[in-house]
């Protein structure tokens, strides 16, 4: 197979890839490089992307953010990044690269437990997780030529603790690894409008 | 109570006026007036609404659309609809907002059956309600002052079936005082973080 996976050089994206790159091709896409190129808070770059790679037969996305910041500090343009990237940026990944993804193909996005187990400071994050959450289950439903399309909602990963743990009091981190099986799960295997938890 | 209901002309707006104006004073508002004129995707206008009105003890919000669009048709441009009007506006109605709201008083915001029960053309309205809902469950865990926040998720209602009938195929209407109900439930109630869904 061969998959397309943007946010390669992340904390999650580096473990996506070890899960998959022994039996499929990779190509590794960020704001960085690796194979490609891609900034996904612009629609042109993604087009570029797409244009670039040609045929795939899936698309994983282990990038995108959103501010954290207290309700009371949230302002419209805080707010902005979540929108842009986290949300739009998935969304329009899925929008853009319908076409170039082969029949029985497949979209896996990233939410976050955030949504469902909600932090201070995380409402922008959660506002973005919900979004993306509900849209891969609507367009499950209509998705053509048998093209599924699924998300993963990590926990806080052990890897990113530090940085986290003050804001994610009292949670479990998971390792990366077993976060990188869900996207696993989903490419190869068989269900679509799933949001694969791993909590 | 002094509550300002945004989309009080609207089908749904209209009952969850009557369902409050006996006992409250309704301060109504939308794109052409009534009380005070407002356009929710524009901050400035948001802000000059709240500037007019002063302080208030409610704000519920039954305005905001998206795009229907098989996901096929559906572009990063025809999914700014519901990008800017059923999330964004929604979500800087809160943000903008707060500091008019009198302590203990409360926000309603409006999702809709679509992100749990999907169907075609439905892929962006869908992902506006689900980031609507998610925002609303995790800003309600830091919202000062004892201010509360709601969402209310409407079935499609029977006021609207003659025009959304074809789309919601089996499902079955609810009318909207039915609805209007759970909008006051979330006013005059104790709970916060919920989706009222009336389905
Ligand atoms: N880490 C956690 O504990 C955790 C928990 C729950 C959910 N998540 C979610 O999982 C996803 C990945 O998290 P992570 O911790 O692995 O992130 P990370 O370590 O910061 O890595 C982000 C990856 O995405 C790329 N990237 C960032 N912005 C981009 C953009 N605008 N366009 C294209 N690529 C971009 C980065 O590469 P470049 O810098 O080269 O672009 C990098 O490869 C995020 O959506 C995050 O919210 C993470
Ligand atoms: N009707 C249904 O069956 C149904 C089902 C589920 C969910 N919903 C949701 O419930 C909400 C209300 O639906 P509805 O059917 O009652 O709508 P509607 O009859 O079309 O009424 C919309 C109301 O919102 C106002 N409005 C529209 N755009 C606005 C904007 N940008 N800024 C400020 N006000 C605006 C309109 O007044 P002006 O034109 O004067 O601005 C009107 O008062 C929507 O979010 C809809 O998605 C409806």
């Amino acid at each position: 197979m061969k998959i397309l996976l943007i946010g390669a050089s992340g904390t999650i994206g580096k473990e996506v890839k070890t899960a998959l790159e022994a039996d499929h091709e990779i190509i590794c896409a960020g704001r960085n490089g690796f194979d490609v190129k891609v900034d996904i808070t612009s629609t042109e770059s993604i087009q570029e992307m797409y244009e670039r790679v040609g045929s795939i037969d899936a698309v994983v996305n282990a990038s995108g953010g959103a501010n954290f910041a207290p309700i009371t500090e949230l302002t419209p343009e805080i707010n902005e990044k979540g929108i842009e990237s986290k949300l739009k940026g998935q969304i329009n990944l899925v929008l853009l690269g319908l076409n170039h993804v082969t029949d029985h193909g497949s979209f896996t996005l990233t939410t976050g437990i955030m949504m469902d187990d909600p932090i201070r400071q995380g409402a922008s994050a959660a506002m973005a997780n919900g979004g993306v959450k509900a849209f891969v289950k609507s367009a499950a439903v209509e998705m053509p030529r048998g093209i599924r399309i699924n998300s993963v909602s990590p926990n806080a990963v052990q890897e990113s603790w530090e940085r986290l743990e003050s804001f994610f009091q009292g949670f479990e981190p998971v390792p990366a690894h077993r976060v990188a099986l869900a996207y696993k799960k989903s490419v190869l295997g068989a269900q679509t409008g799933q949001n694969y938890e791993v909590y």
